[in-house]
């Protein structure tokens, strides 16, 4: 197993031994090995969509844990093939991708339709795909940001996804076409069966202030669960918080001082577990991103993510440029280092 | 029982008192026990619809007394969670809006997709559902004022709703794409059995005049509700008005001077009459809505909102913040208070 | 009976003495007992429409005379429930808006989605309803002029409507957009089996020219009948002529000199006549407005345009404000009269 | 028959005995009385499209030659009815626009959905009906260009149409959104089992290049006859050339000096040629439009332009105005004096 | 056989005997006569679509070796009839195109529904046809660049296609308005059975720097190919690159510096291996398209295209004006020495 605590180095102490006041863990539903029934048993989601969260939830190295590790692909859309695959150019052919998901004992590979669609008969038996419907490309020019369907619901379904997921990008001027066209596509995915998740992001450029970027602050990606877990998303995958106070900085909306004061303390776990608080108390999985790979720090970023996320209450990690832009025994590593955070019985729910 | 005529204080005898003369009651349809029979019985509404309609009447406190006493949360969405519900953390968990709801002896709960979809299975059963189909949400930067639909009719109908609401932003510029979608979505509410509540307000920064916000006028809400009522919404749900004169001081539209001189005197409840009137003179029932929460002089405010509503020809009262910003004890009591006066016969018809 | 030449007095002799020259009678398709079969008989109207027809020519004091009487109320709508109610606030209630065409004598009541499908199950056997598909409303500020679909043609056919009705601006930016909305609703009724009647506005502030407002003229109300036989109305209600030369006061479109020199007369009833030849010489029937109430001349008035109408080959009137404007049985008696030309063999064909 | 020679006068030797030699005849698929079988048998053309272009091949004073003549009258709409209908009111009247298309020997009316759906049942099955499915009106201001659809393909076919016919205007910033909507309308017909014509034209102000017109270029006209058989039209309706050269003079778009140098001369049957060799050799039929009517010299016109066409591999005309703005008999002349032209064998191809 | 090294003459060293370095032919999957079972039969396309993939790798003089040799002509609206057809007339007659695909011994021929649709039952059971969806035509002026649908995916199966092709302009601002309409007309080909190929275009006027014009460089393209695997296109038509470092150049979006030291190399073998790298490493066909005719050197220029797309690991060569701008007996030589390379077993892999 891999040493959390001397990963952690001198953070250990802060992020193992911290509890939280504000929010306290018992007002909280948690992940467990009866998540699908206890937090989706009561829900309207169909036997068919519990069956292919209870596949997600039963896969993989977290296997009946409660917890998920999803290796997202979607990047060589998002940037480019170049940018993301150059460092290992094998991920070029999509049969990689999900060998290294396989490998690494992932619960799922979230990817793009091609890739899923020319490995379909080959792998969608052997692990739960989760076809990713929308994508923001780089090629156009000038630069925009916009989220654009890249296939149908049906097409997911029919290239044997267990479930779907989607981007919005909450506080762009876009963001409520994209949440028409996501809601509506979520609906579809869970009359035909399938699970959803949602890429819960904020973008604004106006979300800088004074040199600080608030678009990864508790509460506002908090108030982005919110909304995402209201359009009957499954999962939310959100970025892990660095900060709060987001509202008052960008001075709009609406909040609570009480926000600032008692409720959410000034530490990262305080911080996700605002996330937590808003996916319904925790009913709603969150998943937090692993972000970019930057070299030898991987290992040691993706476990401190992933005890904060587990520690917060959030039910696990979708990290992919740390594991795929290496050799694929080290991202089996990575991916494996991860997991044993949430296997690892001595990390508590803070 | 509630002492009414004590918590209306030195206003009891002006409200409990006071007699319409410009339209007098017996011009009007009154709630009462018969009411869906009475009121609904010769209309379009098809069997199934009347047999929600009857659940609405028959369920709580106020069961068949032809009055609704409805808890409406979904501030989480038009404000934020935080600003929602950080008076009370419990309401992020969605099974305790529906247990405030049953507890206080309302009607029905009129809540998002999101609440009602994630507990549909063990409550849909024990309350009716209203599905609130349409929201606006303030993270998007800048701040516009747009209903956008976060999810469908038939999504409502799956999740076990009884009936379905949704807010139409009358005066604004996007109002009537909106009354297009609301009627379409009424119209197939009504097709698979479903109520339909409209959430009846006018927006529009030009209807404050000399720093006076007609958006709460008697004439102005009036009109709102008789368009409302042409579109086939079978309860409007519309703010209290607090004066008279928002056509004349706009300068826009038209009007009639018998409004302003005979029809309507200057008192809260013939304004409040006014808004009946145009509910097709009250065949259409009309529920007023309970404001923001004050803290201390919320029993009140809320006791005075309903006298004025029952004295007018209402039918109720929808109370959300007043009620789920305080321990859910308080939150009870205050319901029942609300429900208190339209149980006690001594308020009577003005 | 009406005696119509007292109440024409000075105008008597020039309005029922009158002989048109430029497009004479024999040129016309007339209306009578048989018009049903004689004038829609030929047509691809489906035998369910030919029914409903026949429902409306063959109901009320005008039955199976070929002329028809029709109350509409939608100006709740176009202007306000205040400004049209407040004379009588009795018809804020429908079902009196409902039981004044019938008791009226009319052929048929027209009025709103929310007025007829609330009473439907006790009027709609009773009197042919025509259902208004859209409407402008004053509420939006500031004001604008189009026309919203406010229900749907199955939606009409649901609340038990003979036919249908809607309004094109013609002349206006928005006009061509209603156009594909309104042919597209009328195809659709007469697959239902409904009759479609057209309200053929003409509305442009350019259309006024040195002080005079030229959307009443002869030339350019008879263009908008003929667009608006094209797309199958079954009658068209257009505004009664009170000039001629549209087109070339305004200086556009294509016209013929002709029009001004010798087939239309400088003559009311000319002015009619030339909106009937545009109407497929007749074969569609001309329904004229009433106009507002003016009070005291309104009986007068609306005889004076009943002459016109029938004198110059129209098919009857459909006033609303002239006869709810005032007590019910003041209404009856106005609708008689108007009858009365109708049911007067010395009122004769110019 | 009509003395087509002397008709000619001057020119008679010049259109009669040319010769063209760029794109000679033997390159050519000409018409005849087999063209149904040959021309349209080996495509995708269903056997009910085949059946209605042999009715419409097969009717008439031309029947089962191979040519035809067709009565198109739309002018009401896209000019007005009074510009249209003045110099002979009977043609308000619908049923005497057919009469005069089975009096004049035409193989079909073109007409509108109002004036073939009102005579539908009457003369559906004694002559082919051709419903023009969009329009531009003229009665908006200020004056726009644009095609709108007056109704639907099923409508066209519920009324008894052969076939359908649209415009689209090319060149122009609608062009694009008519190609989709009329490609659709034509593939819909095609289903339905009727065949398509298009109305070709180019409408660009800035195709008018110092002083000169080119919007009836040879090679404007000739791609854009080009664009028309592709979206498959079954016949194509152009103006007749009178220049060649649009390409060059506008300079835009991409053409080859080959064109103006050797593939087509200077003449007006070489013009019309290069139109015939742009709808696949002459695969796709060409008619060409009589265009205004200008009184005394119309037959002399009319004769020219029919020469003209067929010598070049035409396969017909479709002449309006100048048949119905005249008494009919002299109408009926009219038209026979065209058919002449194609009944004529000494009338060769060029 | 054509001799191909005589014929690349001081070129042929450097073309034939040069290796790859950066991405190795080791890593790729690389065309063979097991193509369809060993590419395609592990996705997600069904047993139909394997089918038509098969007629199409199984027909011509490339039958079964894994390359394809296509006949594209749709210069005739994408430039225009004048432009495409004037150096040899006969290609306006349809026949005759499909005749040159079929004596040049193409594996398919790529053309406009006008063109096919009027072939089809002659044709369509001859040679496989792929119908060309959309275009952009150069009629309307100004000139602008965009594709437009010429027809349905129905359309395209009812006229016999075995597969369809649309372009999409990457980089240009309507690139993801066509991307979700090429995604729809993909996924509804696959449904009804029929093989899906990219016409995979950059366009974007600021992709030209300093004169330099990026638009074919590899990294641009090859991105664009990375997209367009991502929508299951099948075959992916490509322009072979002469440059790279478009994104450096431009300066966006995302790369990665080891694209330009040491991954590609700079030669046109290596620029093209690029592209097949983002083909998913070569599972998904590239073609590259032949260009425009340059006369004399075309046949030089043709098998040059030909050796570096085969030896950099592409699968075919699509190429018309070289071919139709000329005799059909030039143009067979011209088709059977690019199909030479193919054949030739001493031209390997690089």
């Amino acid at each position: 197993m891999t040493d959390i605590a001397k990963l952690l180095g001198d953070e250990a102490d802060a992020l193992l031994g911290y509890e939280v006041t504000g929010i306290p863990k018992d007002r909280l539903h948690l992940p467990g090995p009866d998540a699908v029934e206890r937090l989706y048993g009561p829900s309207d989601r169909s036997p068919q969509v519990l069956r292919n969260l209870q596949s997600l939830f039963g896969h993989g190295r977290l296997a009946d844990t409660g917890y998920v590790s999803i290796l997202p692909v979607d990047q060589g859309i998002e940037h480019s093939g170049a940018a993301s695959f150059a460092p290992n150019p094998d991920y070029f052919d999509p049969e990689n991708i999900i060998r290294l998901a396989i490998e690494g004992g992932c619960n799922a590979v979230a990817t793009t339709f091609g890739v899923l669609g020319l490995m379909s008969r080959r792998y969608a038996h052997r692990i739960p795909f989760i076809a990713k419907l929308n994508h923001n490309e780089l090629l156009t020019y000038p630069t925009t940001y916009d989220q654009v369907m890249f296939g149908s619901v049906e097409e997911a379904w029919n290239l044997g996804a267990a479930g779907v997921g989607a981007t919005i990008y909450f506080g762009s001027d876009e963001s409520r076409r994209q949440l028409i066209e996501v809601s509506e596509a979520f609906e579809e995915a869970h009359e035909l069966g399938m699970f959803t998740v949602l890429w819960c992001y904020l973008r604004n450029g106006d979300f800088a202030v004074d040199g600080t970027n608030y678009e990864d602050s508790a509460d506002l990606t908090g108030q982005a669960n919110h909304l995402g877990v209201t359009i009957e998303a499954d999962i939310i995958k959100q970025k892990q918080p660095t900060k709060n106070g987001g509202f008052p900085a960008v001075n709009f909306g609406k909040t609570s001082k009480l926000v600032y004061d008692g409720l959410v303390a000034e530490h990262p776990i305080d911080w996700c577990r605002w996330q937590v608080v808003n996916n319904y108390m925790g009913r709603i999985g969150l998943i937090n991103s692993g972000g970019e790979s930057k070299g030898e720090s991987d290992l040691v970023d993706a476990v401190r993510t992933a005890v904060i996320n587990k520690r917060a209450g959030g039910c696990g990690l979708i990290s992919g440029r740390k594991a795929f832009q290496r050799p694929m025994a080290e991202g089996v590593e990575l991916l494996n280092a991860i997991q044993d955070v949430y296997r690892d019985g001595s990390v508590t729910i803070a």
